[in-house]
C-alpha cells in the first residue's frame, strides 16, 4: 500500500483543517503503516501537579491515528473516531514535548484500527498507550469549504 | 455513603483546580453515585464539520468521572485517570451544549470506576458513551499550592 | 423499532447455533432495546478462589450483546464482535448464576453498539461492565449449514 | 528486573492451575517483559463459520498477561484483571493454533499493564489486539489449597 500524502502534506492539511491547533501537533515522519507525531507542549495542556493532562495526551492520540489513517487514503477530513480505549501508565516528564508512535494494524473500506504509544521526548518510558477505530467515509463525501 | 462536597462546593474546586477550563464544566447536579455536568460549548471545541470534537467530549467525560470521584472522596486533586473506553456513537446537535451523566460504579481504597454517557442538550440520543477508572493518591498525598 | 425474534425464537436460536454451550446461556427477557440473559454457571465456568472466570464473563457479554442485536435484525449468525471494553469490578457470589443485562445503544446498517451489565442473581451490585461493538454483515451473507 | 519463573515452571504452573484448559495453553517462550502464549485449537473453541471465537482468543489474551504478570512476580494465582480491551480485526486461519506476544508495559505494587498481539500461526496478520490490567494481590495472600 502506498502512501497517499507525504510528511509536507500531511502538515500542510493539519494546518488548514485545524487551524487554532496547528501549532501543537507536528509530523515528524510517516511510513507505510506508521507515522511519529510530536505534541508541543506548552501551559494549556498542563494539569494540577504540572503533568501534561489526560485530554491532551488523548488529543495527541486522535490526531495520530487520524493523521495515520489519512495518510493511507489521502485528505478525507470527515473521518470519525468510534472508538477509543487509552490506559495512562506513568507522568510525563515536564518541560518536554510528547512524541507519539502510531501504527496500523487494519485498513478496510469502512473502518481503520490504530495503535498508538506516548512518550516524553528523550525518554523510552510508555506515559500512554491508545488503541482507536476510525470510521471512514465513502469517497466523494468531503469538506466543501 | 454521604456525599463529601456538594454542588457548590464542587464548581468552586473546579474554579480553582482547573482555572483554564472552569468558564467551560459546570456542575449541574450531583448525589450519591450520581453526577450531572455541562459543557458549555464554544468555537475551540469544533471539529471539521461544526461538530464538538473528540477530544472535547473525552475532556467531559474525563472531568465528570473526577468529579464525581472526588463528590465521595473528597477534594484530593491529584486523583488520575488509568484507563478510558470511549466510544462514539453519533454527531452532537449543532450550537447546543453537551450534558454528561455520571455514575459510580465503583469505589474502593485505590480506585473508582464510572461509566458517563453525553447527550445534546435538548436530545435523549447518546452522543457518546465512556467508562473510566481513576487511581485514588493514599490520604495525605495532596497539592499545596 | 420492532423486534425481529421473540425470547422463544432467540433460545431456539441460540441451541441450534452454539450447540455446545446451550445448555449454558438462556435468554430470559426481551424487549426493544434491551435483553437480559442468564449464564448457568456450572464447574467449567470456576477460576482459582472459586469465582467464575473472566472469560466466562466475558462469554456472557458477548452472547448478550449478539443475541441483542439479533432480536433486531435477525438471525444473521455472521455478525461479528469488533470490540469489548470490559471492567471486572468485584468477584461474583458463589454457587449462584449470572444474570447480564443487556441495552442497545446504536443499531446502524453496519455496527451496532451494546453495553452490558454483569449481576450475581440475587445480588444488584454490578459484577462486571462491558461494552461492545459487533459488525453486521450485509443481508445475505448468511449461513448456509 | 529478573523473570521469577522460567519457561518450565510457567508451564507446570498453569497445568496445576487450570487443569481443565491446561492442554489448551502452552508458554512457548519467556523473557524479560514478554511472553509467547500458544493455543491449541480444537472443536470447542470454534464458532459458526469455523473460525476461532471471540471468547477463546479473549482466553488467551488474558491467560497471556496473567502468565506474563506471574513471570515477573512469582506465581501468585490470585492475581485477577480488572479491565480488558479487545480489538477483533481479522478471521483466524482454520485449523492452525493461536500464537499470542504478550509485552509488559507496565509493573507497580498494585497494577499491571501488558498489551497482547494474536495471530494465526505461519501467518503475521493481526488477528486480535488486546490491553489487559491485572490486579496484583498483596504478598501473603495466596491460595491454599
Amino acid at each position: 500500500m502506498t502512501l497517499a500524502m507525504n510528511k509536507a502534506l500531511m502538515n500542510t492539511f493539519l494546518a488548514s483543517v485545524f487551524q487554532e491547533v496547528s501549532n501543537e501537533f507536528h509530523v515528524e515522519d510517516v511510513c507505510e503503516g506508521k507515522v511519529t507525531l510530536r505534541l508541543l507542549v506548552n501551559e494549556k495542556h498542563l494539569r494540577p501537579g504540572g503533568t501534561v493532562s489526560g485530554p491532551a495526551m488523548f488529543s495527541l492520540a486522535d490526531v495520530t491515528a487520524y493523521m495515520l489513517t489519512l495518510a493511507h487514503i489521502g485528505p478525507r477530513a470527515l473521518a470519525v473516531t468510534t472508538n477509543c480505549s487509552i490506559d495512562f501508565m506513568r507522568k510525563p516528564s515536564s518541560g518536554v514535548d510528547l512524541i507519539a508512535f502510531g501504527r496500523l494494524l487494519k485498513i478496510g473500506k469502512t473502518l481503520s484500527v490504530c495503535d498508538v504509544f506516548i512518550h516524553s521526548e528523550g525518554c523510552e518510558k510508555v506515559v500512554a498507550r491508545a488503541s482507536l477505530t476510525y470510521s471512514i467515509p465513502p469517497t466523494g463525501v468531503e469538506l466543501t469549504n
